[in-house]
């Protein structure tokens, strides 16, 4: 609490020093308190210059997925007003299922920097290494009946597409249902798990990783990172995985209240949009079978429909996608 | 697993004495072992008539849900073959989740004498005292998507009105989606909770709380109790509740697998002429607002069909009714 007020204090006078002795008013506390203090923000990796006459100045902030540094400034009412981050946990999305269950409210959200059992669709492994990448899950408590819970997911896969191209400029596409590819690559994955009864969702866990800074040789085949295919593209800017991790938590709110306000259709609209596969010829494996087709369009419920060759338009809302070539 | 396989001599020889010799000789131990597994057995409230020149006879089984009973002779092939027991617990659905989450098995199947805390729909409680109830739950992993959970939840209806009906000769009905009627008075009801992605079910959990003898007094306004309803009737026939649980783990087995392999189409039928509001006047509550109309169909997905006085069939997937007389 005083380590965020200290840190409020300076971020506002960024171009000056600020005193101890006005520090100390903050909170009424002495000055080797607030020395004490500054050195806990150092150890959070926050550069700070002390001058012994002029005082404290902050000269850089870490880029770690620490709960002020993603809360800071950031244009949300719900999403990531609470925020609990760790170093490595074994699923963020395990995390915020075990929180959810215990009554936590809509919006919190669980980051690590690292994860040692990172969870894909399906019961697969997300490679999570500390390497670079954002592993988030946000708890969300929507008043849908539980098939309807596609609708989320795509709503979630605009809003991350749409904060992946403005954070990089990248051109992000959607791969239905839920994965974020540029360049044909896959850079960012989200699942959906939801608790429920019959008739309605009692919450719904949204899993998102996205692999910023993460070089390729730490990630599997037919993956890469932001920053990989920036570098591609001859690009050098740095990315902030705390501005991505704020702009995804904003986009997320964004298409989340337009999905309660205005339905589903808007955003499909959006999504078709993002498409890296509508049009293409794709072959959709399900359990037991898997059939060609060509991907014609997505259904008011999320579903994909596919033309087979036989002309016949099937209805797919599982399984896994890829494009034929 | 010794008292399991003494019981088992026991019951196969039920109008002769079993000498203690031949006991020991089952599982190669002394006289006064078994003497003390006896002892377990008569706790645990099994009649046990001792005679020193002639052995052991058994004379009667206590009617407690204990796994033993409940699994002798079951025909199931799923359903039952593990059932964990307890006095009481706080809610049967939150330890099968439990146990589900940590990877048991389809078909595991929890019951409790009596629930602290047992759940009905929508965050209510199920009142579950030590009173002559089966509070039971079973874990099913079938391969739907979380949209198909209602087809579940109707095929149990109709397959728990069905035991009853055969158990207790009952006319046993249907409320829709998940409560089993008997002259119009609630005795038993039907909780599906989940745990799913986006287009997979991880696993079901089917909550029954059947009240079996319990007295009127015990319960709730509205609610009453198979022994009630036969005593009503003029009926003094005594109720066993290993049966009606047997039968009840048998039917849902039948049914389960009838969804799996012909779908819901005949379950369906069967769940119409169970029916216990279908062609009345109802009132439909949901979060917010509600209406009245007429009781007409239920759809191929669950869902209840309603003719409001407009003219407009409405679709009702989630929400309360009553039948307005």
């Amino acid at each position: 609490m005083i380590d965020e007020q200290i840190l409020s204090v300076l971020r506002t006078s960024a171009d000056y020093y600020v005193s101890g002795e006005e520090l100390c008013k903050l909170s009424d506390i002495s000055r080797a308190a607030i020395w004490k203090h500054i050195e806990n923000l150092r150890a959070e990796g926050y550069e700070i210059e002390a001058s012994p006459h002029l005082g404290y100045r902050l000269i850089a902030v870490p880029d770690s997925l620490i709960p002020a540094e993603i809360k800071w400034n950031i244009k949300t009412k719900v999403l990531g007003k609470e925020v609990i981050s760790f170093k490595k946990v074994d699923s963020t999305n395990a995390v915020a299922y075990g929180l959810a269950e215990k009554g936590v409210k809509e919006g919190a959200v669980v980051l690590a920097e690292e994860q040692a059992k990172g969870k894909g669709r399906h019961g697969r492994r997300w490679i999570s290494p500390s390497k670079g990448g954002i592993y988030m899950s946000c708890v969300l408590r929507p008043e849908i009946a539980p098939g309807e819970i596609a609708k989320i997911t795509l709503a979630a896969a605009v809003a991350v597409a749409k904060a992946i191209r403005l954070s990089s400029g990248l051109s992000a596409m959607i791969k239905w249902p839920n994965d974020i590819l540029v360049n044909n690559r896959k850079v960012c994955g989200i699942l959906t798990e939801m608790k429920a009864e019959q008739d309605s969702v009692d919450f719904i866990i949204l899993g998102i990783g996205v692999n910023v800074n993460t070089q390729s040789r730490y990630l599997p085949k037919g993956a890469s990172s932001l920053r990989e295919e920036m570098r591609r593209m001859g690009w050098d800017e740095a990315l902030s995985r705390i501005e991505i991790s704020r702009k995804i938590l904003e986009k997320l709110e964004e298409y989340y209240f337009l999905l309660k306000k205005d339905g589903f259709k808007p955003i499909i609209e959006e999504w078709k949009a993002f498409s890296a596969m509508l049009g293409s010829r794709v072959r959709i494996m399900l359990p037991g079978r898997s059939f060609e087709g060509h991907a014609h369009d997505v259904d008011s419920d999320g579903s994909l429909l596919v033309r087979r060759d036989e002309g016949i338009i099937e209805k797919v809302s599982s399984g896994d996608v890829v494009v034929v070539r």
